[in-house]
């Protein structure tokens, strides 16, 4: 890795830890990702990574599945599921702690600190557990039995809170003041999380490409724009190496508008909560990284409603596949985009199912 | 396939179905298990299975962990984790049931049925999802809540008994008079599952040849012996072919002394059913499969208490390795074997984790 550049400000930063994104921007009033930049070898068409043997579960390379019959169903050209939740603790936040927790013990820290109540949370405890160092995790009180049972069963230590927000000043506080590595934003507006985490999901880009070929349209659930993000730094990269001649467009589904109100007005800090039970893509913050990832690829938000949500989850379960319900809103963006006229029957689409809902 | 040989009396049989094993041993009072046997195209290496093109969730190819710290700690030379937790409903099971399913559908059925009451009924629900049957699943009214749910989501019609050998009347009425194809065994004395069916376990002989070597031991939760029998069959494979010039030792894992007093006997037919934890490898009952592949192979049945797998469960946890009790039990197997000198300081060997207990 030579640099780390801001995604706003193209400042350029020495290979180091920022929790908290760009300095100058954050200074600025406005938090914004960081993204790895790399002097590749001549030859090397791996995807480079910031921690080349990373403590290891078993994540990634997971499977695509053709879905044809999906396809003929919403009238696209090809569809394939690509499922995420066959990671070890069964999501796309595996992929990710590999990278973060196994850079947290090469920059010397004992602790990891983090703020969930779902999959990020167990997966951040496991690899800690791993790799040998105590995860701190700041979960909410309504935090599904079976996640904050299997974060302890990982050994981490939990604090629950009343409210969402009141997480992030806790580990805010174990980051600044105590020494914790952030396995997680805790800024309000947020951040991306640390970028040498989020270049974990990179490889998804190759997978797809290795399986389907290059597809016109992916579509990747979306809270704060991690799995996103990371996703089109994958595709980039193939771009930039030419193994492929143009990007596919990411579309990036939420639970109500944040992104397309981001969109509307070029800023990325309002606050939208509203109610959902979809869990993992919950929140009233949207990030600059997932407004960027949209643009930068040509895609677009796409709402879907719980009711939509689980029907398509209905429609999963019946094909045989376990899916959590800001899982399954992939499939529901399909039909949403389709009569949008963003879809059609020469679209070949990609969902990314992020989890099984294992621990719902 | 050319045809199917009897374990026991080396009959041959034309490919089929034969729910209850070699029609000969059956009427002898001696369920015994019919073996695939293939006419392999001279240079091909790849391991032969029953349908070419099953029906797939994205089973198999799943991670193996080099667990160094584990095998320092247990004084063995290599320890290995073969994670079939990754596979898609969380189990080894799923491995057959692709087979199997595939095969249903194939001969015609447009229902399985089965008695199970966890992992595989779990997995023959998702796979007859996928395939378009219906699945008949008897579970016992102590099912954990979560199974049963998934069964259902994935559209599985469900009966309950009070105990385990009442479901396999029911299950065996349903085989043999309405058309339904066996997705697990129904007699008693049991026999393995259908052999199309277990032979979806012998690419897990290839995986670990592919990521370990030739490992000295293998270590197997075992209840009916499918998975044991369906992993001796792949190493039989690879030596048959000239991949490899010995058999590695495959070891089973139970609650309880049933295959040592079965070898004792040389009769597998016995009933010594006890109370365990271990609830994936319980039932009081064992199979000549069993007995075959720990004969063949050189290997060893271990007994493990419920304290020693809870112990280990707790060791793969703080490890960040999810592990149902029964799965846990192949890590307590190590220890007893080191202790009965059966494994030592030059030993290479790999532990099956057939579950993680998600829906424990």
């Amino acid at each position: 890795m030579s640099n780390l550049r801001c995604i706003r400000c193209a400042s350029l930063w020495p290979p180091g830890d920022y929790p908290e994104g760009c300095p100058s921007c954050l200074a600025a009033g406005h938090p914004a990702t960081l993204e790895c930049l790399y002097t590749a070898a001549p030859h090397d068409l791996a995807i480079p990574l910031p921690v080349l043997a990373p403590v290891t579960l078993g994540e990634g390379a997971t499977p695509t599945l053709d879905a044809a019959d999906l396809a003929r169903a919403e009238g696209v050209g090809q569809l394939w599921i690509k499922c995420e939740s066959a990671n070890p603790t069964g999501s796309h936040k595996d992929r990710m702690s590999a990278q973060l927790v196994s850079r947290a013990r090469l920059a010397g820290a004992t602790r990891v600190a983090a703020a969930s109540s779902g999959n990020a949370g167990v997966s951040l405890a496991a690899y800690c557990a791993a790799a040998g160092l105590q995860a701190d995790i700041a979960i909410t009180r309504n935090c599904p039995p079976l996640q904050r049972d299997a974060m302890e069963r990982f050994g981490a230590r939990l604090r629950a809170f009343e409210d969402s927000l009141g997480r992030w000043p806790y580990v805010q506080d174990l980051c600044r003041n105590h020494g914790a590595f952030a396995g997680t934003n805790y800024l309000n507006p947020p951040v991306g999380t640390h970028p040498y985490g989020v270049e974990g999901y990179k490889p998804i880009a190759q997978e797809i490409l290795d399986d389907c070929g290059l597809p016109t349209d992916i579509i990747v659930p979306t809270a704060r724009g991690d799995l996103l993000w990371g996703i089109y730094l994958g595709w980039q990269h193939l771009h930039q190496t030419g193994r492929i001649d143009r990007l596919p467009r990411l579309h990036a589904v939420e639970p109500y508008a944040r992104l397309s109100r981001a969109l509307a007005t070029g800023d990325a800090r309002g606050q939208w909560e509203s109610a959902t039970e979809q869990y993992s893509i919950a929140g009233g913050t949207c990030t600059l990284q997932a407004l960027e990832a949209l643009a930068r690829s040509g895609g677009a938000p796409v709402e879907t409603s719980d009711a939509q949500a689980g029907d398509a989850r209905q429609r999963l379960e019946r094909m045989g596949l376990g899916a959590e319900l800001s899982s399954a809103a992939a499939l529901a963006a399909v039909s949403r985009l389709r009569l949008a006229g963003k879809l059609d029957a020469e679209s070949s689409v990609v969902l990314i199912l992020t989890s099984d809902g294992r621990r719902g």
